[in-house]
């Protein structure tokens, strides 16, 4: 097993199966990647909210990428172990007109740019200033905003909307230690990533989390016995001070409630496949157990809507 | 202060300000309620699945009460402390036809009866074997389904659905520790409780719980300082192990969209008044540290979105 690098310039602004990989590895492979803000370097921690003006729209949410794992056919699972995230010293947020969940209430372009230095010695968590007068601050629960494989339909795919295959899932529990599962459509899988975030909630619903510059590192392994995995699935540790583990599955859907309906119906099939339960029991066993939760509600057309099971229910574990 | 009771047949089945309260209480007095299970009864330790086809539907879903609170007025708070939640040795969980976010999918009845002994000691969970030779257990957090006050339009408005006033919020969240605020539409606010719930997760998928009979113990107060709260916020410790804390505002809707953006903007609203914040602050803090939860998308036709903000970002805490 190799460690391999991928530097800030390989990057790509559509996820589209024809772009050339920048990067062979095998499966079980180690590859850090370099990866500039959401904005492309267009946002500088002395940009004001007149910066928001000038972007070049078409140039934001690039990934870092492809990279192209031996052994990788369509219909098997891409397994993502994320084994570090470091994010720079500075982070931003922003209103950017039309963007956001309550976009239409809140015209006016705002900008806010965080220090990230208070980074957290081993075993306790960073943070980073809100309002030091006011004693509001952010803990860093730092990870990348787009992680995905290449979509096996022909063409150039905005990287602004997550689709099945993943891409911008904008999905907060994806920190160091968790695990992402992906469908492979294509040879090689074709796997980018980018979009630094060193904070966000579930929904990021101003549209922006803490922006950053940030350095990843994940290992890649192809799976061939996970056929239900045909939208991202993931195992996640809640951050400190709780560390209680979940199996999430998702619906990734432009109708809100259809990728409600779809992340249960995979977590039905997921224990169907792996646990032998009948569907009604799977059924009843979501409905007392596990949680609906709303990871993205603003990069459109798609929402990502995810159902996360405790993993702490099963006793004689296997998931 | 006093400690009252209200006993299993003071019950009504529809949030009606005409119906007569069953008590008359002052702010800050105590209230216990005996409840039987939503199904008013009919659903036993012997029923089968074909017990679903004989229910009564109009009957199921009552709450006890109504509990007039003197001194509250349109425009208060009925601050509700969720003091102690005691669950009965069994439980049920179904599928209703018609009724669930799968239902198009699950047309035919099922019945599970769970034992509910298992009730833990002192500081240790109790729980419900779900499949004890596959090792599948529920954690017992109970809590009671329903909690509302009158709403001001007159008229008997049915129990499943929850409302801005609360009723059936289904809100997982609600356990011993909790405090709920409800918006009061009527003099003495006409509170009402029933639909123990012994375990539920976030969305309450296939449309029950583990139905309960239950004993609930609340605390009852009117505050005149909060005119932002016009639906359902309450505070939360997460259970055993995290312990973590929240605020929570939530939005009550037919549309699950505009629910989520009613609770995001009741949140900014929260912060407004509380800490100051302007709008655009607070909208950007909302995305980066609170989370969008689905509490309950089965009880149809509003659903209930809950923002859920942890507590521990504010270091000078006021919330």
């Amino acid at each position: 097993m190799s460690i391999h690098s991928v530097k800030r310039s390989q990057c790509h602004l559509a996820w589209d199966n024809s772009i050339p990989p920048v990067l062979h590895v095998s499966s079980g492979d180690t590859i850090s990647f370099d990866c500039l803000d959401a904005s492309n370097g267009q946002i500088t921690p002395s940009s004001t909210p007149s910066t928001l003006a000038t972007l070049t729209i078409s140039s934001l949410d690039q990934v870092n990428g492809p990279v192209h794992v031996a052994s990788a056919r369509p219909g098997d699972t891409l397994r993502v172990d994320v084994l570090d995230v470091q994010v720079a010293e500075w982070g931003w947020s922003a209103l950017i007109p039309g963007f956001g969940l309550l976009a239409d209430e809140y015209p006016a372009p705002a900008l806010k740019i965080w220090s990230l230095l208070h980074s957290g010695e081993e075993g306790e968590e960073g943070y980073a200033w809100f309002d030091e007068e006011r004693g509001i601050r952010i803990p860093l629960r730092p990870f990348a905003g787009e992680m995905g494989v290449a979509p096996g339909k022909e063409g150039a795919h905005s990287t602004i909307p997550p689709y099945a295959t993943g891409g911008n899932v904008d999905t907060k529990h994806l920190t160091k230690g968790s695990t992402l599962y992906l469908p492979v459509e294509v040879e090689g899988a074709l796997f980018s990533i980018g979009d630094g975030h060193a904070a966000q909630g579930d929904g990021e619903v101003c549209g922006t989390a803490i922006e950053t510059p940030m350095k990843v590192t994940v290992r890649l392994t192809v799976i061939k016995d996970k056929p239900y995995v045909k939208t991202p699935h993931f195992t996640s540790r809640n951050a400190h001070p709780s560390g209680e583990e979940f199996y999430t599955t998702t619906g990734v859907d432009s109708d809100i409630r259809e990728a409600a309906r779809a992340a249960v119906r995979h977590m039905i099939e997921f224990l169907g496949a792996e646990y032998g339960l009948t569907k009604p029991d799977a059924y009843i066993l979501c409905s007392v157990a596990g949680d609906l939760r709303m990871h993205e509600v603003v990069d459109m057309p798609n929402y990502v809507i995810g159902f996360m099971l405790p993993k702490s229910i099963f006793t004689k574990a296997k998931a």
